[in-house]
């Protein structure tokens, strides 16, 4: 597949490309380039931009996309009530067919908000994959263990190694230990050593809540941070979710270890765990991304709400209204998320790297008028600019439709089926 | 103009009317019903709703519109530096028509948002007015009164309440002080006094900033709502904007005055401001709607926003996932924000009323599966949802065309002529 875009505002990830051409051919990119070369190539298809932005797909760091089925059934109430009456329990009845279908649900709506990857920690991890490889789009996926998964633990780690490695480039497997709350020391050194043996980084969710951390305070004498990078869970990097409540020492933990954050500022909202210090951990050196969380506990996949909130807490929190510069937002929804994940082909658009880019409607009232285009996209900016989802060389969306190998109807009408089997309505 | 609506879910801003039919003729609701009459009439389109939901408009309580020309250029500053190198100076430079294609413009934003009423506070009114009923749109409209319009007060607003009182009924003026602090008290007990006289409501900026709170305490020893009460200004009650730092003496004056507050909480983020309590309001018994501010702090005038902020601010500032139920959320954004405008007849779709309504589009991913439909709206609903927005019985926006009687690429053009010149590019 080769496609040409011309008359396109470039933003890279780095700088900007007025009225520039972008190539690409089998998934990556083959120009990037203000002037256009005089070379006639077969192109599959030649398409003007019109002026519109042309930017880095968004990389939604951090996701449980199956929970989809629980839109809107789990607002509104109480932590305890929501994890233990309508999460936990309905998760059990999830097949491997019920996670293909709700994970194929999440991709549309990915899609069509401008992202390319997500990153799903969850079970049935195949069943996700397949989903992803069969609409086109990219998954770093992962187990969350916790306590129960010890007995036979390597054995499953290995046969995920072994699994997901087979399924294409689509498809990036990592290793997660889903938090150190619903953990035992054993489980997290096993995991650790198993990481060490394969020089893997480590996803976790971490300091979520305040009660997270002062029960771990009051189970191991440590905050999560310090306990876990003490068990070496992250001797190869990581990634910590959440990080809501960090302690200055849990920062400086991270730093050490070259752990990255990802930030989910919605979901933290919605399930009233708190505010996130961002600022204080960008300026402390963390890398910081951003995700959805998962649809439950959101309940939209969108990267345009999580950007503006990441920007717009810290700002009315620290009543500094220079806190987090637009562009920066920007980064951490895209460059920054690739990086984390170490998805190092995927941060910006260059000549080699992979071809995930969105082009950004900027004729629509709420981009109008162009003062600056990029702060245009963090503050103004919505889902229904997204005229286009490039992944991997592929359109998978463009204006209201999606290429993902599937009736959009029969997915919405198979998970509707989820929902209402689980919930038994 | 008749229009009939089929196979629609109807929220009416109280009930659910399933499969309903809602029919308009001449701007009003002429039937909304389970079941559909037996009965022929020379419709002038008849619309299969698809089970897409049907609900009242979103009513932008505060706005600014002329202010897009500002959109993205006024962003991560200090509260100072963008009021007065950013604001003040080139706002100065707007003429009646800068301020006529800046309102056309906002308002196709508005319309694409599923609103169908703001209510602007600005000058250059009649331009605003014209912009509004040249393009099918409603705002209830106000100067922002500061202590420079001492000189010829009356005679300035019985010009407005002339002008502006014969533009129609999509057409309404009020009474508008621009806040405490921009005041003298003379100016305010003038405005108090011309309010009394003509038994209006007065609508002002109030406690939106620390700073505010502070410097009324010491001028005049009581915080804002206390003393622009004891004026009198309230004596017909009123709207108090922003309200973000409120003393439980001024949630007991506003009570006993009637005045709604309208919340932006969008706003209030970017520019640093704070959190207002909203839990608390609503608790005290306040009536309290939504507005998006102008489009230099916000930058976007998008309800879906401000409505998922609304609750979910309240969810993490007071550790409490309950706080205001998404329902509640969905009223604050339609049925109170009419109500506090004094806008009896667009509150809600019943028979008789005014026709201002919106199809959401639920056959979009992040509308699936339908658990909840009106929670889907408020924590899922993004502008890319509606398909469609009613104004007065006319349909002015319908699956990404506006019929608002001009061209969008010339206001687009016009728009980004007078950001040029005035921003001096």
């Amino acid at each position: 597949m080769m496609l040409r875009f011309y008359n396109a505002r470039i933003w890279t990830g780095k700088d900007f490309v007025d009225g520039g051409e972008l190539w690409t051919e089998d998934g990556k990119i083959k120009l990037v380039s203000q002037v256009s070369p005089l070379i006639l190539l077969p192109w599959d298809r030649e398409i003007d931009a019109k002026g519109n932005l042309i930017i880095p797909t968004f990389k939604n760091s951090h996701a449980h996309s199956p929970m989809v089925f629980l839109r809107s059934q789990a607002d509104d109430m109480a932590l305890n009530d929501w994890l233990f009456k309508q999460v936990f329990p309905r998760e059990a009845k999830l097949t491997p067919d019920d996670c293909y279908w709700l994970t194929r649900l999440a991709i549309l709506e990915y899609l069509s908000s401008g992202m390319s990857v997500a990153s799903d920690m969850y079970f049935h991890l195949e069943s996700i994959a397949d989903a992803c490889v069969d609409s086109g789009f990219r998954n770093v996926i992962l187990q969350g263990i916790t306590a129960n998964n010890l007995q036979g633990l390597e054995k499953l780690l290995q046969n995920d190694i072994d699994t997901l490695g087979s399924k294409g480039e689509l498809i990036n497997y990592r290793l997660g230990l889903h938090a150190e709350y619903t953990n035992s020391e054993e489980c997290i050194k096993a995991l650790a050593n198993f990481a060490k043996s394969k020089k893997m980084p480590v996803y976790t969710h971490m300091s979520e809540t305040k009660s997270e951390v002062e029960g771990c305070v009051e189970r191991h004498g440590a905050t999560p941070a310090v306990y876990l990078a003490k068990q070496g869970l992250f001797d190869f990097g990581g990634i910590a979710y959440h990080f809501v409540h960090p302690t200055d020492d849990d920062i400086k933990t991270l730093k050490d270890y070259g752990v990255s954050v990802v930030s989910c500022p919605a979901s933290n909202l919605k399930l009233a765990s708190g505010i996130a210090p961002l600022k204080k951990l960008i300026d402390s050196g963390l890398n910081v991304a951003l995700g959805t969380d998962g649809p439950a506990s959101n309940n939209c996949l969108d990267m345009f709400r999580e950007m503006f909130l990441a920007t717009g807490l810290q700002k009315a929190t620290l009543a500094d209204p220079t806190a987090i510069d637009g562009e920066e937002v920007l980064k951490m929804a895209t460059v920054y998320g690739a990086q984390a994940m170490g998805l190092d082909d995927l941060d910006t658009i260059e000549i080699g790297k992979r071809a995930d880019f969105i082009m950004i409607d900027i004729h629509q009232p709420n981009m109008q008028p162009i003062n600056n285009a990029l702060k245009n996209i963090v503050y103004a900016g919505s889902k229904s600019n997204v005229l286009m989802t490039v992944v991997n060389g592929v359109i998978r969306y463009e204006n209201g439709e999606y290429f993902v190998g599937e009736d959009v109807d029969k997915i919405f009408s198979k998970c509707q089926q989820i929902a209402d089997r689980i919930l038994e309505r």
